[in-house]
């Protein structure tokens, strides 16, 4: 009997090297593009799921805290090899290193190099304060992504995994109205179920259109460095989540992500910075 | 003649390692201290000294530009060893990884992981948008960190390197009545006249007392995860330096830090995950 796994899982999935204790395959498919790349909450989860197989070996159970990847070159479908080293192991808390690399031409090139760590979430529930949730129209009054023009849907594969409904005050730019705030906001879950959880949160901080949008900042705006904490386990369901950027200088900007769960509980947050061509 | 050099250079300098081209060699003096801890932005700015000297040889020049700290063991003052890797070298922008370590019980113990980009921050000066600086009262009606307890400043020996005076709305906590807020401002200089470079603001934004005493959280708050993004290049003087705090859940929570410069410029921002021991 075939074991059916849910899209999300089936990416990000790797497989251990045999006679390599530290490496890990796996294969970027073709329906998590953005443009000619992977998704960089692809990336950075296959990474995850690599460096966790690794430090659960060593006896590291534990969820994702906090993860930190550098982009060095933008990454294709096809092969993927995660090389992973253990570099603390403690008794609440474990961090690791994972390099993300593919080949090209033959010759093995790194795609991102990343630091993180795990623990447990469950430890405390305790919430002495967090941002509270937005306010969002129901998702069935949002703009779904799937509005988006033809050729837009095209570039962007990773659209047909999503069910992604943006905010209709934070929608302007779909329809060359950007609001010029830097702020984007909506709902986000799996289209085929697959409920959230700790490393689905990390691909969640990346998973909307770049906020540079809402700014009319329409071209490519690649990560240079990316940054998320998950700080609670989420509850099944829908997910909001929440962009803003609050500084474009010098051909850099940051955009900031929250992600709070069904039940409007703060759950993860996320910072990058993107290098951009501002309009003149 | 002798040359001589501001305490923090003194402090962050590294030598090449004879032999072996990625590790050099520096130390941790006494003067920089956070409790018995060497205070984590000088751990930062000595990797980033020893990352800079490694790319500079790889013909990599450039600013320090984003900075991922993982913090693995505590340091304390003595000599500590960084051993540096070149991710990529590309036309605009190069990408390194340091590891800081220490001997202990002839051990060498792994302190810190960090990954950084380098790249020009002259290249363009144009400012879309960004934080404005805070309207602070002017540093002379400020608390200096001077007035703090004595047992304090015993304890923390890096506050008679640094000119450091906090807005009395946001000093409440040095006389036992945080506000609650999550909130800290002040400016900062160096005592002996070290004006800011993109290193220097990498400390200085880890420089001021926990945002966690405004919340009333005194404890030790250990930070698992530090990343700072140097924005621009600061002019001299007085920096100003606002911290803040939105999360505060199981254990952990983030500081979130902004720098602007002597003529009120955005120049660098971060955000750190902290361990706490919330008051219940």
């Amino acid at each position: 009997m075939a074991i059916e796994r849910f899209e999300f899982d089936e990416e990000i999935a790797v497989e251990p090297v045999e006679g390599r204790a530290e490496a890990y395959a796996g294969s970027f498919g073709e329906g998590w593009r953005i443009g000619n790349g992977v998704n960089g909450g692809v990336i950075m989860s296959l990474a995850t799921t690599a460096l966790q197989a690794r430090l659960d070996r060593e006896g590291a159970h534990g969820d994702l805290l906090a993860f930190s990847g550098y982009f060095l070159t933008p990454s294709g479908p096809g092969p993927v090899e995660a090389t992973t080293e253990v570099l603390r192991v403690g008794r609440t808390m474990s961090t690791g290193q994972v390099s993300i690399a593919q080949r090209s031409d033959g010759v093995l090139v790194e795609r991102m190099r990343a630091l993180a760590s795990f623990g447990d979430l469950d430890t405390s529930a305790e919430v002495m304060r967090t941002v509270p949730a937005p306010d969002l129209p129901p998702p069935e009054e949002c703009v779904s992504a799937q509005e988006a023009p033809p050729t837009f849907l095209a570039a962007a594969s990773l659209l047909e995994r999503l069910d992604l409904r943006i905010d209709p005050a934070t929608a302007g730019w779909a329809a060359g109205h950007p609001s010029g705030v830097g702020s984007m906001r909506g709902w986000l879950r799996m289209r085929d179920g697959r409920e959230p959880d700790p490393v689905m949160l990390l691909f969640a901080l990346d998973a909307l259109p770049p906020v540079a949008f809402d700014l009319g900042i329409l071209g490519w705006a690649p990560t240079l460095e990316f940054t998320g904490h998950i700080r609670r386990r989420p509850a099944p369901g829908w997910l909001r989540v929440a962009l803003s950027s609050q500084n474009v200088t010098a051909g850099l900007m940051e955009e900031d992500a929250v992600v709070w769960d069904s039940e409007g509980r703060f759950v993860a947050q996320s910072r990058q910075l993107c290098g951009i061509r501002t309009p003149r």
